[in-house]
């Protein structure tokens, strides 16, 4: 336990003790080039500390669920849908997803772009869109020109 | 709430619409240039995120608690006690405050130091060292030269 109490950064944004894990088992959900740290998972905490950082080109799986997301941009800038609005967002900027708001970040193509996720420990799954929900989403064209799929 | 999805950075590690506010109440506990800025506090989340920052030569209270802190350094270098260990840390570096263990943060003379502290938004109060806490601390010559109380 001793030897956890620091855990020091060893290159950026990567840490000792830390694994670098897939974002998402391939083929569950849209996604492209990200990946996840978890930094603080622990009982005694009730919510989880995750960093995911995107290559260029990359984004996260357009989704929603029940549980809020409260994040910090942590490296780069890049853009996020929050609902039906596109931000752009750049280092420590602070982004709050509601519930059941629908939400996606996404990499500039020439830069990673990462950020820190805080979230509840105990949470639902995340929903996809259906085509129903797609239909509505991409009515708005700045939301269409944004979202991948 | 919609103008409250994004909050930006303003200046470095000031946020628009998040007050800068005391540490704690003045006189309540030793601590020294130190203040406490609230990043997430939702009903919707069952944690907190907060950053602390220190101006040259400032300290956090000595303290513990039954509740566990997750922080991440964010900004310039510092010192942590946590339990009997004092660690060196800089930004990024992550350390893990567990239960009953007693901790104090210290900023350098020279530079300002800076970090995000999770917590569970339902906590228990701090406690302070009694004087047999404190005689079994100063026991320790490490521990000794560095706490502030």
């Amino acid at each position: 336990m001793t030897d956890r109490l620091v855990r020091p950064q060893t290159a950026e944004n990567r840490w000792d003790g830390v694994e670098e894990m897939r974002y998402k088992a391939e083929g569950s959900a849209p996604f492209r080039d990200i990946t996840r740290q978890v930094l603080f998972q622990d009982p005694a905490l009730a919510c989880e500390l995750r960093y995911f950082e995107m290559q260029p080109g990359g984004y996260s799986t357009l989704e929603r669920h029940e549980h809020a997301h409260a994040v910090m941009i942590q490296r780069g800038a890049g853009r996020v849908l929050v609902g039906n609005r596109v931000f752009d967002v750049s280092e420590h900027d602070l982004v709050h997803v509601p519930a059941l708001t629908w939400h996606q970040f996404r990499a500039p193509d020439d830069a990673p772009f990462g950020f820190l996720c805080m979230v509840n420990a105990e949470r639902d799954r995340p929903q996809l869109p259906t085509a129903a929900d797609l239909d509505a989403l991409l009515r708005d064209p700045a939301v269409a020109a944004f979202i991948r799929t």
